[in-house]
């Protein structure tokens, strides 16, 4: 069977460049047949040789951008450095870029998206977000028709891995992420995914993708799962909530309220039911109303499945969809609303919840309910909903409370999601 | 801005009809700014006029076929007689076509496809499957680099929606029924929905889009969600289970298993989760891996959200991708082996058991389980779980038990999902 063919160079050749090459070797027939577009993949670099599978290799990225015949390069070296020079050497030499790199993406997306326009070539990024799971395809092509009202992702699959063990097995979140660290699901040096910051990376992709907007990442809350505790994961659980690390991009009016951190979202949403290393991402259009897409977002076969994907949609969908000018500015982060769980650890002496309740108070700050688990010791923890109530309030509250006789430590908030 | 501009004509007016309409009205220049389609709706036709909201109205559908200027002819009058002609007609006079029309493409879908493909044209369907949900987009394109393995789908909101409210308010199936035509979740006649013959056409549907296989609906196994009792519904919960009516699409070397039935599957997969009049399809492919999608799979906008994707995709995604040639067969449903949960009523005398499990020895049924929930009484409802067995087996097995003295009813089988 004749196709289109598509000359192909990788560069990279780790985790998710053996498993493109993997799966070209294995499916590069039935894709021809599927989509007719025939994938040759003529190169594939790294610094250091690998097993390349019979696929031509070199040690010289230039090799690769200076190939005239190479109609796509594919970016899987990570980081902001190195990677960001391959991309636009490729994207101005007219070739098409496909690739995975969120933080790449979430630091120069803003450069890089208008690059490949003046060029006339694609720059595909299924891959950066949420693995295997067709979610930018969903956001710019099959919900085009809607405009969408709200995203909430998980996106991180070693953070939900860890929250999931914490629950399940009632482990401290050192010892879950050291599990995690076992079991493969955690990277050595964890960090970017626990603190949030991989997550960020997504989420300033989902902004653009939907929304326009080029968001620089200083300017989101970002906040991570190591401060979320044994006791928070009970709590939730007997309020009839799951703590998961969410990305939320919401429009409201003009603005785009985007962040990322904990919440507690209730058990009742499919998305508290997304456990261990699976990744969702909620989507809600103002025609399509509520939908969810789920699946692996992390690993070498799935993310292939999502890089190959963005091969054949430059031949197949050029000049894909997207929204390309926005109007939205980000929502000033002091003024989101939402209501918030507190917890405090306490004096446990008469005349402290009246102290609290007026701090509260005297922030706009009304409660929903108390609840103290322990007794007869010194200092107790006590858990506090509130109603709905503003982020800059809420912090300036925690700071006053922060400052009291009657409390040990900072009070933590975790946001609930209704 | 410019755009290419699609002229289109509307035959079918009813609730996606008017969806359709309402949606290009509202959101016609964000289409048009984020994938540069510009969608003219010139014509729209119904036997009856109906508020067409200023477009062109016609009672006369040849109009629209007759027109030159008109690029996409929507059809959205359902059925399968004047569907068909009208379908036929566009595309042999080289219009693209979209269609919501699950039944004609389970029925003619072997002859559309290929008149579209011979005459350069598209048949678009995302709307026939799971409403919003842009599933079809996701097995053509998004994972056109896997070979599908399996396909589970709740892709009827009415038998869900019956299914979720004899479970949470423990009523029998026909009160829940009466309950779901009041609430506007059932039709007046709901023999289609509860059947399983309109997921039927959706499982036929989901066959050609990933396996190629154009198969017809005599062929299949298709159980509805009449017999499913309230004793059912609390062993389900008692075993971790959930009842759902599944449209079930499974490769097996170069045979495809495709059947529609209710199942119990387990509460710790996803899908267990989806309730109401929600639909979802659980999809694994070989590189990807489990994915599910989720959301409306019925009402006038999110099925308008899915029709008006498929006329971006006429611009932007020519010659869509799609499994075209199938190697694939139907699997004889006599040799699909499964797990079975059987419900009998049996006298309570002894000896009776011993008897049952005979006959099950005899066709190669073994038991893990045995459940007597009530006592004192003549006839007793008795639960029995088999290791796997064939679906000849059971049925044969079945008719020999339905035979038995000691027997009040045939019994009753519902298959389990692992």
């Amino acid at each position: 069977m004749d196709g289109k063919k598509l000359k192909i160079g990788i560069i990279g050749l780790g985790c998710i460049g053996r498993g493109v090459m993997e799966l070209i070797k294995e499916n590069r027939e039935d894709i021809l047949k599927n989509s007719g577009v025939d994938l040759e993949l003529a190169k594939v670099c790294d610094l250091q040789k690998v097993d390349t599978m019979g696929f031509e290799y070199t040690n010289d990225f230039n090799e690769i951008l200076n190939d005239e015949e190479i109609d796509v390069v594919i970016e899987l070296i990570g980081g902001t450095g190195l990677a960001k020079t391959i991309v636009e050497g490729a994207l101005k030499k007219k070739k098409n870029v496909v690739t995975a790199n969120k933080a790449l993406l979430a630091k120069f997306g803003k450069e890089l998206v208008p690059l490949a326009k003046d060029n006339g070539v694609e720059i595909n990024y299924e891959a950066s977000v949420g693995g295997g799971i067709p979610i930018i395809e969903a956001l710019k092509n099959s919900l085009v028709s809607n405009k969408i009202n709200s995203i909430y992702g998980i996106v991180n699959g070693t953070c939900n891995y860890i929250l999931t063990q914490m629950r399940d097995n009632k482990l401290p979140f050192d010892v879950a992420l050291k599990e995690a660290q076992k079991k493969g699901f955690a990277e050595a040096d964890p960090a970017l995914d626990i603190n949030g910051g991989d997550s960020a990376h997504k989420a300033i992709v989902l902004g653009f993708t939907s929304f326009g907007i080029f968001e620089e990442l200083d300017n989101i809350i970002v906040e991570g799962i190591e401060d979320v505790s044994a006791l928070d994961m009970i709590m939730a659980n007997d309020l009839g909530y799951e703590i998961k690390l969410l990305a939320v991009l919401k429009k409201e009016g003009n603005e785009v309220d985007i962040r990322v951190h904990p919440v507690m979202i209730s058990k009742e949403h499919l998305l508290s039911k997304v456990d261990n290393e699976l990744n969702a991402i909620f989507v809600e259009g103002n025609f399509v109303g509520p939908t969810l897409f789920y699946g692996k977002g992390a690993g070498s076969h799935p993310t292939a499945s999502a890089v190959v994907s963005d091969l054949v949609k430059i031949i197949n969908q050029p000049g894909y969809c997207g929204v390309t000018e926005g109007n939205l500015t980000l929502k000033d982060s002091g003024e989101i609303e939402t209501r918030y769980y507190l917890n405090m650890i306490l004096k446990d002496v008469p005349g402290v919840l009246a102290k609290i309740s007026k701090v509260l108070g005297d922030r706009n700050i009304s409660l929903m309910a108390v609840s103290q688990k322990e007794k007869d010791k010194e200092y107790v923890p006590v858990i506090f909903l509130t109603h709905n109530a503003k982020e800059k309030d809420i912090n300036a509250a925690i700071s006053d409370i922060e400052s009291l006789d009657c409390v040990k430590e900072r009070p933590r908030k975790i946001r609930i999601v209704d």
